[in-house]
């Protein structure tokens, strides 16, 4: 018919008004009289309602029988209901079944997560993972609102390069023609060099970590966004942080409310996250630490997930982890001024033991300092020339971070495993599908 | 002093008012009592104007001797001045240097590709390539911003996977703990699997050809934007990918007028970039190549770059050339209902030379001639069987397709090679900076 062709978001604009929607059937129950299929194209999820009486025997069974995951168009007359998750039901006046399911390996039951995993190319469709790439996909265009909003350039660093950074067993290798390359585990230094060209730049893309580690919180392939901004300090820095995760936080809230609630996300956590998040050095971390009892760590140790969630738990934002020993962090990172111990360099942990989203400093400007750095770490000259040359021909003040994107998405939508928060994971055993 | 710190693109915010910029020094020129200093920060270029009478002899020979690329604090009031391209003039009033330069290797004569290349980290700051990243990014931000507007969901697909599609010649291997991994060549079969879950979903992500090829269209690393759409049937498709082209053309000359002017654009040939696009047939379009002589082409073979040529100049607008026959084309376009011979498939070839910019089509939506095209390619099964799920639960019509944004880039700005066009190319023998 000449009806309105929309989707599930959109009916909104339609109250009253019949149109058709090309749907799959997620799942469904009926009585002798009626049948409500629960309804979802992508953009959402409706119910759609089917009562014999109105659409006549046939159509009424072929309704009943519908498989799920089945495709179809349905067509049906929008309706206003306050009980609805999404505000609205439809009334199904005809079904076109545009494919037959059979079989569908996911069923309302509960399934094992290798099972889940397998079969990650169908369990997207479920309305729980649904949800988590709505939230990812909203924490993505924040992103690029936010650093357009303040005068970011994007740019995309090389993935391949020819020279291995510091601990190359957790690099991923390959033959690029005749020579060696790797895969990218930080776009950084390359952004360094954007942002002597462009002022304030952002990447976001894919890295990788070929490590052996199976936690809730890593996977070998994941996504950075790792803004550089030159004629900035340490703790404008910090500012751009808070307010970049703040608004984060504020535009989840705001656009992903429904998603929300199919996670069952403690919304009043998330709109505590509002800039500025407190700040606790390094020495006050670990002095706290021995206090709250923890005797497995001293001055000069890295902290472990124990520890962050420790820190974490006292507060009810991110909070800033500052100042730490020059010794366990990279060979970039710009000195304190007072003390040469320690560096320019802040962990922003999330709540609520999702860990460190982001890690970031201020990076070295004096070519002397990073030529004795990257001595001091074995780094060879020749690899670093480029980069050294950003420091010949006008250093300048600079700050960077980086933030893990999986982890970010885990947090704000409060899934346990950063693997529910990727379309397609890849783990330590796992490259299928 | 209390001046606002501000951007060289954000000076027209403060005429006649005493601004600090933090900036580099691009160039100069002086005379005994006034010199000219070219800045830039970044965010744009302009022209600092040092007058001894007003500064001070000490002041006056400190800017009159600053070296190329050094950096400093300018401040200086901001004038209208409608001779300056970017509209403004700064008449400085102190200058203090953060950091002098000395011997920048990329001086204002003229230096060999090679050169440029390997300076790539420097050669970013100059003017005509700050002009290109600054197309770029725009570029980037109408991408997020048209398919933000269309209700596309942001989807990554994996970078590793575990199966060799067709051709491994050239793909790049990496070994994955015990396993064999593969660098993504493109993520349309996940954002297939994608579109079932979210129905239209766009990616943006780094693609991988080892290809030995050193034309002035081919990148090692390049980026694509991958767009799969759940119910879209071949002809909406084109329509959508006209109105996007269409989009960032519109937005290059409305957000980057300067940038334009410094790259010598032809801006007229751009206004001409407005949906709709025309269609030509690859059976037409071989008559159309015989009928201007070209006789080293028949039915059946793909063209080359002449050929694209060619047919693109015959139009002012990108061209879409249709249906070309099945035997040169993947395994997983939908055939034409009236003609076995021909795929629903379109290759967008922009105008000036520049080549193929999409590539797209419908996709095969039955399961039975999908595994028979499978077979017929001699692909495994197993490897494909999550792709073939998606025809075995709800299998629905749906399109996609893949912009090159390298080529792209190179078109709206003008620029003969793909090289110039990505912040840091890889290209057959270059894997530095
Ligand atoms: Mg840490
Ligand atoms: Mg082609």
């Amino acid at each position: 018919g000449n009806n309105v062709k929309t989707t599930i978001a959109k009916v909104g604009n339609y109250v009253e008004q019949e149109v058709t929607i090309g749907a799959w059937l997620a799942n469904k129950r009926s009585s002798g009289k009626i049948a409500f299929l629960q309804l979802r194209d992508g953009t959402g999820f409706i119910q759609g309602v089917v009562v014999k009486a109105e659409v006549g025997e046939e159509a009424f069974q072929a309704a009943k029988n519908l498989t799920q995951e089945s495709s179809l168009y349905v067509t049906g007359t929008v309706r206003a209901d306050d009980r609805a998750p999404s505000g609205y039901e439809l009334t199904v006046t005809k079904v076109e079944v545009i494919h037959e399911a059979t079989d569908y390996p996911i069923t309302p039951k509960e399934h094992g997560t290798e099972f889940l995993m397998d079969h990650r190319h169908l369990w997207l469709r479920s309305k729980r993972q649904h949800a988590v790439m709505k939230v990812r996909n909203e924490i993505i265009r924040a992103t690029y609102e936010f650093f357009n909003q303040n005068d970011f350039s994007k740019v995309d660093p090389p993935i391949l390069t020819g020279s291995a950074p510091e601990g190359t067993t957790e690099l991923f290798a390959t033959k690029y023609f005749d020579e060696d390359a790797y895969l990218s585990q930080s776009g950084q230094l390359y952004m360094e060099a954007a942002a002597m060209a462009l002022g304030r730049v952002f990447s976001f893309g894919p890295t990788f970590r070929a490590e052996k580690s199976k936690t809730r919180r890593h996977l070998i392939e994941f996504w950075m966004i790792e803004p550089e901004m030159a004629f900035v300090e340490f703790d404008e820095s910090l500012e751009i942080q808070e307010q970049y995760v703040s608004y984060l936080a504020k535009s989840v809230l705001e656009n992903c409310q429904l998603e929300l609630k199919t996670l069952g996300r403690d919304t009043e956590k998330l709109e505590k996250v509002q800039a500025p998040f407190p700040r606790i050095s390094y020495d006050d971390a670990i002095t706290f630490l021995h206090e709250k009892g923890f005797d497995d760590i001293k001055w000069g140790d890295d902290f472990g997930a124990p520890h962050e969630t420790a820190i974490a738990e006292h507060y009810d934002k991110p909070v800033f982890i500052t100042h730490y020993p020059t010794s366990l962090k990279p060979f970039y990172m710009q000195p304190d001024a007072n003390r040469e111990d320690v560096v320019l360099c802040a962990d922003l942990i999330a709540p609520e033991g999702y860990g460190e989203i982001i890690g970031g400093s201020e990076r070295i400007h004096s070519y002397e300092l990073l030529e004795q750095r990257i001595n001091e770490h074995n780094l060879s000259l020749d690899t670093y020339q480029w980069y050294l040359d950003l420091r010949k021909y006008g250093s300048v003040p600079h700050s960077g971070f980086g933030l893990g994107l999986e982890r970010t998405v885990a947090w704000l939508s409060g899934v346990e495993h950063v693997r529910e928060s990727i379309p397609f994971p890849r783990l330590l055993n796992r490259l299928y599908p």
